[in-house]
């Protein structure tokens, strides 16, 4: 496979690393900001493609996981696009559920701030968990 | 370290994979959408961090990439973001150079639309690269 090809083709032809899988940025498709990050092995990418429903490959669970079949966060496809080796995709998708694509309860998994003063590394929060899913007290 | 620190302290613990890699996106600061995906190891989020300018870990290279180096294309970290778990980075960055971030000479590797139709699967162009780098006639 020359890089020509992979790179200036019309031809889809992903590409997976040696644990078999490839880079998933899912971002809302309304508002084109990045929800979450996961990972696809060619599985969960075809069934991406075949339903329109984003599915995803678990490292932590290795499993197959068609997002939001627990959360109700299904994430519909409404376009995807791929890097110019093939190694990684965008998803831009609609959200069912509540929204959300973070298990924490935010709507997105970079709900902090990096920052970085006086040589010390900080993070600030720029999204709240929701009401209803923050720990109840007492 | 508790998932719980790692999601809801301020505490800055980045977790990188068996390779000693964490996924980093940089997106344009003014536009906000995706320009590439890359990789980092603590060294290049370090120097990232402690310097502003972006750097990632060349897998292809095994070598640490001040990204612009070569092309002018500098990336000149305006804010960073992080996930729940700590391994995934947003670079939101202003772009030095031409203002591209692909080495095929466009300003995002994203620039494929991945197409589902009676079962095919095509690619179908939404950037092309810039006259001047493109493969010269005769």
């Amino acid at each position: 496979m020359s890089a020509g090809a992979r790179e200036e083709g019309r031809e889809f032809l992903p590409k997976f690393d040696a644990e078999g899988l490839a880079t998933c940025i899912a971002l809302d498709a309304e508002r084109g900001d990045v929800l979450m990050v996961a990972h696809m092995n060619a599985e969960a990418l075809e069934k991406t493609l075949a339903t329109g429903i984003v599915h995803y490959w678990s490292r932590s669970r290795n499993a197959l996981w068609r997002k939001g079949d627990t959360s109700g966060q299904t994430q519909t496809l409404v376009e995807m696009r791929v890097d110019c080796d093939q190694d990684a995709f965008l998803a831009f998708v609609r959200v069912g559920g509540d929204g959300g694509a973070c298990h924490t309860g935010r709507r997105s998994c970079f709900y902090r701030r990096v920052m970085r003063e006086n040589g010390e590394t900080r993070l600030v929060e720029i999204e709240s968990p929701k009401a209803s899913v923050a720990p109840a007290l007492g």
